[in-house]
């Protein structure tokens, strides 16, 4: 059964004449159609015995038929109002659209209002969020070896990154020098801005590449991935650039270390995906580090890095195969140094297996 | 006054007692901290008379302290509900928080409702999304400033892209070298992937740059901008790769730029924005090409290329100095070749400035 059969599916069974996807991540999904319209009008309709179509911007219309999309593609001028021409096409297939369900954490309040006062004998209580990230929480075989193939290119990024170290190099030289790497081999788009941390500005979790140089003997933190097909990696390295690395930082990488390899050891179907951050976080909190690790363990990931399961307290979804998550135990102390380890893995029979292979044992990488 | 004064001032005059922003790039635009925050959630409250607080999460807090955020800033962790924090922190500047006002083109309905689950006796029937984007209409001088240097950086990369075209280089190589030069200039962010397409590739609107090696003796369109400071630049340009460039193509060229330069010539404050698009247009008509002009004469800018005033018809708004968009006619004819040019301007007293320099006279750049 294919991805909007399902939906047709649970539209029919919970009695919903109309499911409007506005997510245009989630449209790519359903229809292998990829735009982001901005502030125009991306949506697909489906219907629960009735053909779905795509509605686009005009301009986008040629190359939603470019990628092999089999139902009708209904397009509209800048100037024209896209919920007009929505009405109308809809009250084409069905006479009373009384009963609707919309993605409630995608759709915005304008928007909604507009839909309420095209068709104002309507409800729009159906809620297709958390329908569609059911589905997309077990990834099929095909996915799978997507995201392998993005990981593999996560790989190649942080040989290229790695190299590129040196003291007359800046944060964002190094992020530039991965990027230019990737581009060239055909890979386009990263799946979030490269990050390049050294010393001191890797205790700030998310952080930009600074115009920093790289300093000598301190851990640089890298966090990056790709886009393969629509799948994405999200890795994470901390090297030490130079032998004399400092007993704090040493340390801390240990501990982190430690924490990433029990959590990853520790996933198999069955457990709970706040058990894993337990493991994870206990090992750190017992080496007095607790304070610093402030984020979740980790986050589901496919086509973005936010899907589900997300592994942190709180959450207590069994883990099945299929599902696919990060696993980024951090410890971030300001001012002197941040640590981030980070595989994402697919949940296997029998325990996980990563996306990504570049060794996770502290490497001393030469002074350049 | 301030931005944040001026909506203090809108929410007194019209009796409300809390204002809640949720587009990250407004929270941006009203305290200088930028950060995407994806599914997590980022917020800015405004009171009438009362201390504005920014919410983040955790990971984020020290960020916004390094911006100069005077103000409170408010976190929460993971697996903390955010809107339970919210509340508390409402409730502690006002009693009995009634009369709302919401971004109602950014704020979705999962977390509308999750609002009106929280405050049960509240309306949120106060939109800021008008008063924000009239707000951001008029760009004050520093704001022109920045644009006008983002605007040389995209004539550094118009460079440095004409002189990449090779027939060797793919579509995709060329983007790459424009986006590595930036990068080592220390411009690490484009407005969006920078566009490169070579002959009949170029028919194809919003395309994306693809594998295709650039084909000698066709036209090539660059699309590309900066953000610098987060502020951003959008050009376009289109040249000859060779000498011996087609009739037709050739033709094509000389309508869109006629186009570009009358409505650019036609700006001044107390024109309607239709009309600069009906100038445009007409042109394109007359010369037999106006199916091929599928999109508006422009979009306004600034943080984005995504603000007011849009340039299309039906669009009565009277431009006034300050207001900055772009002019960007395009012919797209299917199979042969695709033309855009694009400055982006800012209204002055008497007429347009633009913010990019680079030649609009069709360029024969030399075949390597």
């Amino acid at each position: 059964m294919s991805h909007i059969e399902k939906v047709q599916e649970w539209l029919a069974d919970n009695n919903y004449q109309v499911g409007y996807i506005s997510n245009f991540k989630n449209i790519q999904y359903f229809t292998g159609f990829s735009s982001d319209p901005i502030e125009r009008t991306l949506a697909l309709f489906i219907f629960p015995d009735q053909e779905p179509f795509i509605f686009a911007p005009a301009l986008e219309v040629e190359a939603v038929k470019d990628v092999g999309w089999k139902h009708p593609v209904y397009g509209y001028l800048d100037h024209q109002d896209p919920y007009q021409i929505i009405k109308e096409k809809i009250l084409a297939k069905v006479k009373t659209p009384r009963r609707w369900a919309i993605e409630k954490s995608n759709l915005n309040v304008s928007r909604f209002e507009e839909l309420q006062r095209k068709f104002s004998h309507a409800s729009f209580n159906g809620n297709l969020t958390p329908l569609i990230q059911k589905e997309q929480l077990i990834k099929t075989p095909a996915e799978i070896e997507k995201l392998k193939i993005a990981g593999k290119w996560a790989d190649f990024a942080f040989e290229v990154g790695f190299k590129a170290l040196s003291t007359k190099r800046t944060e964002q030289d190094v992020a530039a020098e991965i990027e230019y790497a990737l581009k060239k081999k055909g890979i386009t788009h990263t799946s979030f801005d490269t990050i390049i941390q050294s010393g001191a500005n890797a205790a700030e979790p998310h952080g930009e590449p600074k115009k920093d140089l790289i300093k000598p003997n301190k851990l640089v933190l890298f966090d990056l991935g790709v886009i393969y097909e629509g799948y994405i990696s999200d890795a994470s390295r901390t090297v030490a650039f130079g032998k004399k690395l400092d007993d704090r930082s040493k340390e801390i990488y240990k501990v982190c270390l430690e924490a990433q390899l029990a959590a990853q050891e520790a996933v198999k179907p069955g457990i709970r995906a706040e058990d894993l951050d337990k493991i994870a976080r206990r090992i750190i909190e017992k080496a007095g580090y607790g304070e610093f690790f402030i984020h979740r363990l980790g986050h589901g990931m496919g086509q973005s890095e936010h899907e589900f399961p997300s592994i942190m307290e709180g959450n207590d979804m069994e883990l099945a195969p299929g599902m696919c998550f990060s696993i980024e135990p951090g410890i971030y102390v300001p001012g002197v140094a941040g640590v981030r380890i980070e595989d994402c893995v697919h949940v296997t029979e029998t325990g996980a297996q990563p996306f990504t292979h570049t060794s996770k044992e502290l490497q001393f990488l030469p002074l350049v």
